[in-house]
């Protein structure tokens, strides 16, 4: 390595290194596609962790050589192995459901350009789609409308959260919509203190916040003295407001990707009282899905049992004696059957099994309602991890 | 790309190109490094998150030119801007700190091999040593007595945790130190459920635990019935015990890396109430370091203000007046003297700035004890964050 050290020629040299390395990711995901291609014919799953660590594990070693240390391998290459995973999953989802393969979606998510929903759609959208048709909507009722008529393919929705718990609001309506589950997706929620003009905390005297992240930041805000909240519909319209105004006592709550729309800038960063906050949203359409058998899958019911005690744990026996993992029960009342419980299990398992289709099948005659939501693939990919005596 | 679709084949081709990129992370390295010599003699900071942000949004257009999505593209280059930000931080500290630099280190944590504070030493001293001396300890007490005997360099300290908070313990033992904090290390907390053969969850009957974990697991455990709790001193013990016992009724809570030193697999993953779980720890050592002006420090005070009514507001309002940030604030109580506390207050500043020379004389005034406990390179690298719109 020369000792030049002009720091421009060196990042000169950086530049060109990275068009290397990209040039080295695209090679590398259409050999995987490869992959993908010949584990259809031969009906393999997609992963294989053990394969994985082993090749984790020699990364290790022959970074060691090259003066990389361990930790920095195993992080960039989970990321490389989860583009991959997720890159076959989703070829492997568009040869089982051929007329999902379209250049251009719509999709209908709450508030507008800048939020969270809109965040999590393009990400959803981005290894499956070229172009996407933005639909910002008031309500969650509005979404579901939208692709119950036809107005748009994908209605996406947040269900729960890791600080504020599950979304029942979302939970109501899909007890009485005809839409399916097809996808899912997590997406990282950072609440930041945005404004439109370079100013500092001690000037702020206004603060613009939806209910939600205003709920997910009370310590920051309880800390900060003579500031008057403004509650808004939506993060997006406060963002609008905000940078419309270009007042130096005006600030925002709002996530810094959203904001960098509004050409926003974040004055004090990651202000939640929970740092780590995630969102799970999940996308609906009018049609179910075929989830590929290589790919692990999710499968979303409800069921009412009525008043039968101890009707509920025979269904969870049921799923237990088949061997299938149950990832999430909520229960909400029924409207207009006080007493009655609505239940939303989400198993680990492909509809299409014949480990589920007989659970089910076992499970309806201790219920007075049951149906599937959806089946759909989960989108976590767990990195694969390495035994620290290799670090 | 050819269509050849024998797996073998494929896979040789992926390990060939896998080492073309180890070879280009180590070269980046190399320059980036090159990068930290200019600066040292310009003196100016590791960071410049504009730059940044150009960088990822040329790599992003680039990306998309070659099918590469903008979110993996995004991601994977944070994580190696990330590693050349800290190597370039650690560059800078041993210019600063020409004595810390040996090829060998001893650290105190507790537990054993496996334990997280284990995994915390390892992790933090990957780019830093070439051999690390490991010295188990059974209590906090025992790893500031190792350090401050001169037994081994270096002691690591869980200091708190995002689910359970602080650990009151640790900062008890910091009032009556001599000892400097010299470098900070956050570690993700996964727990599992592991087991040392093949089995299934019905089966479990017993499973071994530290307090903390169990507390942390608890919605997990109050799910499974007829399970008896056994408590552990210390996780990697209970990880030793299952191990040695190898049956299949017998699984105990621990970190899956940490596990497979014991040669454990994890029979269920994530099980803690909250899913996104790290602690932060700090690191103490004989003699404090030097902070490089390039990098981002934070410096930890403890005071005491006796019972002056306000004197801890007149405290911060000095650091509020120098701009100085304040990102923690802890009270302890102090033993023997009742109704007075000790402050623990970490501030985003560099130990040698002059801002926070000034502070801290002009706070003297208002307390009865203060002390510095040290100055660190902040660890934690904010990933930069690209527009929404360049998605």
């Amino acid at each position: 390595m020369s000792e030049k050290l002009d720091l421009n020629e060196i990042r000169q040299e950086i530049t060109l290194l990275d068009q290397d390395l990209l040039a080295l990711f695209a090679k590398r995901r259409a050999l995987t596609l490869n992959v993908a291609k010949s584990k259809v014919q031969q009906i393999r799953p997609i992963r294989d962790q053990q394969r994985e660590q082993e090749l984790l594990i020699r990364l290790i070693k022959h970074g060691k050589t090259l003066g990389l240390d361990a930790h920095y391998v195993t992080s960039v290459f989970q990321t490389i192995i989860e583009d991959s995973v997720l890159n076959q999953q989703a070829y492997l989802q568009s040869l089982a459901n051929p007329d999902i393969q379209v250049p251009t979606v719509s999709v209908a998510f709450l508030g507008d350009k800048g939020s969270y929903s809109f965040l999590a759609s393009h990400r959803y959208f981005s290894r499956r789609a070229e172009k996407i048709i933005e639909s910002g909507c008031q309500s969650f009722y509005d979404i579901l409308q939208q692709v119950e008529s036809g107005q748009v393919d994908y209605g996406m929705l947040p269900i729960e959260n890791t600080s504020s718990g599950s979304i029942n609001e979302v939970y109501d309506l899909l007890q009485h919509t005809n839409l399916s589950i097809v996808g899912e997706i997590t997406q990282p929620i950072e609440h930041c203190l945005l404004t439109s003009v370079n100013t500092s905390l001690d000037k702020i005297k206004t603060i613009y916040a939806h209910g939600q992240p205003f709920a997910q930041c009370s310590n920051f805000l309880d800390k900060q003295s003579n500031i008057r909240i403004e509650y808004c519909d939506s993060t997006a319209d406060a963002m609008a407001k905000v940078a419309e105004l270009q007042d130096d006592t005006i600030a925002v709550i709002g996530s810094e990707e959203g904001g960098q729309l509004y050409q926003l800038h974040a004055l004090e960063q990651s202000i939640a009282n929970q740092t780590e906050n995630h969102s799970r949203f999940i996308l609906v359409a009018r049609k179910a899905v075929d989830v590929a058998e290589q790919i692990p899958a999710k499968t979303a019911i409800i069921l009412s049992t009525g008043q039968k005690a101890g009707a509920l744990v025979e269904c969870l026996l049921v799923l237990k004696d088949k061997g299938i993992n149950m990832c999430k029960l909520e229960s909400r009342p029924i409207q207009g059957r006080p007493w009655e419980e609505m239940f939303y299990i989400d198993v680990e398992a492909n509809l299409k099994s014949f480990a589920l289709q007989e659970a089910i099948n076992e499970i309806s005659p201790h219920t007075n309602f049951i149906k599937v939501l959806g089946c759909y693939p989960i989108e976590h990919i767990s990195p694969t991890s390495v035994p620290s005596s290799e670090f």
